[in-house]
């Protein structure tokens, strides 16, 4: 059994299939670029665009877009699970919990792509919601190391880290490279008020159903796969 | 002398002036709505659809989107400046200016297209921007008075409030009506991080002049007039 014969679009002479691993790599390369500069609202077409690919040729490589951001950001999101790591084996919980954000932080400024990757969730994307999911264990840990250590307020929820989250990429798609530093003083600011002690009750956290259904909200807004081209590969 | 000599393309006689009226009124209304559900990033012909008018029409009465962002928005500008002469009012200092920040706050929550117009600047809407300085003017006293009150942190900058805006924006934006009130928290550990005593030191304010650029940055892509279509008023 060749599992390659269940692919019939994909040819199994080595020189094209080599074609098409190329393709993948240029989309690949053109997508980092094109979503680190958008965001990703950016088109299925202007990935293509960029790449100099056709677009059946980027939608024969990438069906959905979500398949697309998986493959882009699967080495952001291991970096960003690192970050976790890192600051856990911080023996300063609050330092380690700090150090987590303004790195996390600094990450979605420097990526408008990533920056939506943060604050979106791609049920499809399997790859990186796994590694997301573990990163956010080592989060739920962090916050539980940081209140043990009687530096976080008692009240503050991981739900809170997306909206921290939120709040920077506002910051940061509003700023731009008119303010690029900004971003750190509001950052600066929310990091002092989750410190203890706490200066006086919250309002509810959103909770993590209705937060979930606000991360599949900023997915990809699927650009629906046209009629593959023959011709074009 | 009749002022309206001067503009041609307006007819004089009183029924084709009282079309062209009902046709600005039309505009403003659908603007309304389009600006409130997808922001000031909407074209000049989604709002024309939603009037029911031609895109010459809508281009005759507003030639660029910066005079209907002004025509628009006013009427919010004014609310948004009482909203500072109540706080101003207040005998409070300090609960004047949080009463300022949630009821401003709310107000960006309420519509997208309002949330942008506290984040940018349109220069040539000069009602809007003259209101806007008023308030301006009355933040700023707002802030000295919180301060003598030694209730705000002698570091809060003005600048801070437009960074608050920002981030406001950015949870507004995400969470939408799958989390609306998810901005509150965020907001809230904001205004807790204002007050003194100050947690620590931040980092340096981003400037008025860099603030000043990425307003600029923010504001309607300028969708240029196409030529008037003498048939469509």
């Amino acid at each position: 059994m060749n599992p390659g014969a269940q692919h019939s679009d994909v040819p199994a002479s080595p020189p094209l299939r080599s074609d098409a691993e190329r393709n993948r790599e240029r989309i690949i390369a053109a997508a980092r670029v094109v979503f680190a500069r958008e965001g990703l609202g950016a088109s299925m077409a202007s990935v293509a665009r960029e790449a100099g690919v056709g677009i059946a040729t980027m939608f024969r490589r990438f069906p959905t877009k979500e398949e697309l951001v998986d493959a882009v950001f699967i080495d952001r999101m291991d970096a960003y699970a690192d970050v976790v790591a890192a600051a856990l084996d911080d023996p300063d919980p609050w330092h380690g919990f700090v150090g987590y954000i303004e790195t996390a932080c600094a990450m979605q400024a420097a990526d408008s792509g990533f920056a939506d990757v943060l604050t979106s969730t791609f049920p499809t994307a399997k790859a990186l919601e796994q590694r997301r999911n573990e990163a956010y264990e080592g989060m739920v840990e962090l916050i539980g190391r940081a209140k043990a250590a009687g530096r976080l307020r008692e009240d503050f929820d991981s739900s809170d880290l997306v909206l921290l989250h939120m709040a920077n990429a506002g910051v940061v798609s509003a700023t731009g490279g008119a303010a690029p530093d900004a971003w750190r003083r509001v950052v600066a600011l929310l990091i002092q008020s989750f410190e203890t002690p706490a200066r006086g009750p919250l309002p509810a956290s959103p909770g993590h159903d209705a937060l979930y259904r606000a991360m599949l909200r900023g997915g990809p807004a699927g650009d629906a796969a046209p009629e593959p081209d023959a011709g074009d590969n």
